[in-house]
């Protein structure tokens, strides 16, 4: 049998769960990590899971596993997180863990016995209110006690608070026991919004990531001579300005040198000194972030952009410092398991392709240790993190679908 | 007879004057247009005049003048401004207010009778404090009586309210009895410290403008779409850090096909929008500041910026709009009189280059009515308009000695 997912009942759990993350006077959804709208919808689920007959519980960082012990070996893992950014989209992480419940309750109204157990999860702190993938490090074993002691959020707050705040046991000796032994997890599945505009401009209905982009971002600052904008000829300036603007010209040169299909390459955010009409800017200092699905795409990129920044400066007597703030590698998504979900997606006759995630996901932090893989249906417009994020429900209704296929395939 | 200027007493002056700029816990020289500094410095000037046995009054928009009668006919003006930016420096406006009555005292000290009247000049808010060159644009019956009652400083204060607060009598019949009977006089003299680095840097003496660049301001927007870094391919972007790049890295294109030696374009300020290193820039907003010393260099530059903004936003998808604040037309300075003045400074044995000003100086005022010339002597790293600005003592002695020659030449 293969099992029918009903939209119906999956559009209920997100219109329901997304009730917990309406704050009066704010525009979009908000369950921020460990804000009670975060815990009640974590409560919530719990609830969902027991009505659909699993095994429900809470790990001591805030993780929900909803558990069909069913047949024997590892378990097969799906899902995504309830937390959202401030004012965020009703869809983002929402989907991919209650669309996994959808897949259980599926299969079972389909009579299915699986082969494996089959568990539904909801991570913690997913958008990194405390720098990162709380939750699926905590399972995976890389958040250790160390970590959790020291991680502070924006405002300062420790982890360890929010997480009594919440309700948990912050306590070394607790949270160590978020960590699971990785030998019973077969694989970990994750259904997300693309948060781009690919799918939707290529009309195809899902994507199959091969892997999540790595990241660099690095502050760059170009030091000149700030002067009057009249009295200082052409060729006595060492105008920042003019430096920074050569390097963003030289952008597509750098893709085409790092030239990974992939390669991306943003300057998101830039500032001039003394920043006034009058003065050439005697510094400026600018933001890349660098991205692409390949190791030797990422250095080839660097290199790169390294390069130009020194031609721009030197070509306007500046000097340039490079602050290199985060360089994470990108990770490479199981292939087989992508083999798998396109083969199906492909059977249930949805317009299919291969793509990169040019975001991070709970299924980034999986791909480490197990087999993981990665569905992407399209977003409207390429919105994400913010009120208007959208998906059609038609789109809902085929990745649930290939969620749901994958997971009884895999379980079976 | 020559006139042999005193260093020691011009020098003295100008210290002088300079502690009645002091502001404590400012650095550097602070007397703001009809502040009591500036008012202090305007009596002290009277003062000095009245030694040197100059008839002296202030007129009603607070401009100080100090008559030698002599002889018969139009009289030569010279001098320039005592008002300051804040934490200015100690020889911008000053030295060439001070100059001008260095050179009279000269020139009396040599025995010289002049064949013409002879005034020392000390214009009102050179620095724009209400908007720009009050005080020669009063004199020379271009500030009326609207101007006047509508000018505001950027805290909003009414210039006639600064005015009244001077001391002075803001009423439309006493601001009106500024307008000078042009034909009285005969040219405008001004000597002033460069403010650039073109002397220094060619080790030579005296500059002698023959225009006054024209400036164009314009602020541009360019518009495109905010976007995740991660998620949105190259080719589905509409960067507008990108256009703005790009239109930076076309400034060689633009001069090269405006074509002026003297043209200028400086984007010194900037802002993108969000301005977050993760998102592409859906708005980047700057400035242009073109200038060129020929009226068709102007036109040129600036259609020729016109279409490199056109072409950078086509590239990228963006719209863009211009927002052309002011444009203020080149003015030539009297080609005769800059003649004259070379031909003074090199008989003098002064290292002597023709250059544009840069800047704006009271001589442009009074070029569109009577001959003006103006001098310019060397700025130590081209710095004006901070505490930092110099000129060496030596280089002061030159250019002064230059006014004193040629304010005797032209009364002679």
């Amino acid at each position: 049998m293969r099992p029918r997912i009903d939209l119906a009942r999956l559009r209920a759990d997100v219109e329901a769960v997304n009730e917990l993350g309406r704050i009066p006077g704010r525009p979009g959804i908000n369950r921020v990590s460990f804000s009670p709208q975060d815990m009640a919808g974590r409560r919530w689920l719990i609830g969902r899971m027991q009505e659909a007959g699993l095994a429900a519980r809470m790990d001591p960082v805030g993780n929900v596993f909803g558990r069909w012990e069913a047949g024997r070996g590892p378990a097969v893992l799906a899902g995504s997180h309830l937390d959202t950014v401030p004012d965020g989209g009703p869809f983002d992480g929402t989907l991919g863990v209650l669309a996994a419940l959808e897949a259980v309750r599926a299969m079972k109204d389909a009579g299915i016995a699986p082969a494996r157990p089959v568990e539904v999860v909801c991570t913690a702190d997913e958008e990194g209110r405390f720098g990162g993938m709380l939750g699926s490090q905590a399972i995976c074993g890389e958040a250790g006690a160390e970590w959790i002691a020291r991680a502070r959020d924006e405002a300062g707050k420790p982890l360890v608070q929010a997480l009594a705040e919440a309700g948990l046991d912050p306590s070394p000796e607790a949270t160590a026991g978020a960590a699971r032994d990785l030998s019973d997890i077969a694989c970990f599945l994750e259904l997300h919004v693309e948060q781009g505009p690919v799918l939707e401009r290529a009309a195809e209905h899902i994507g199959i990531a091969e892997a999540v982009t790595g990241v660099f971002n690095w502050t760059v600052t170009l030091r000149g001579e700030a002067n009057h904008s009249g009295t200082t000829p052409m060729d006595l300036r060492r105008d920042a300005f003019r430096g920074m603007a050569e390097f963003g010209a030289s952008i597509p040169a750098i893709l085409a040198r790092a030239g990974g299909p992939d390669a991306r390459i943003t300057v998101g955010q830039a500032a001039l000194a003394p920043n006034f009409p009058h003065s050439v800017a005697g510094e400026a200092r600018f933001s890349i972030i660098g991205r692409d699905a390949r190791d030797e795409g990422m250095q080839a990129m660097a290199a790169a952009c390294e390069a130009e920044i020194a031609k721009a400066a030197g070509a306007h007597g500046l000097d340039f410092e490079i602050d290199r703030q985060s360089w994470l590698p990108p990770t490479r998504l199981d292939a087989g398991l992508a083999d798998r979900l396109e083969a199906l997606s492909r059977a249930a006759g949805f317009a299919t392709r291969r793509m990169p995630s040019g975001a991070g996901h709970d299924a980034q932090t999986f791909a480490r240790h197990v087999p993981a893989g990665l569905i992407f249906v399209p977003s409207v417009r390429g919105i994400s993190h913010a009120p208007e994020e959208w998906t059609e429900w038609e789109d809902i209704a085929r990745g649930a679908q290939l969620l749901a296929d994958a997971v009884a395939a895999l379980a079976g």
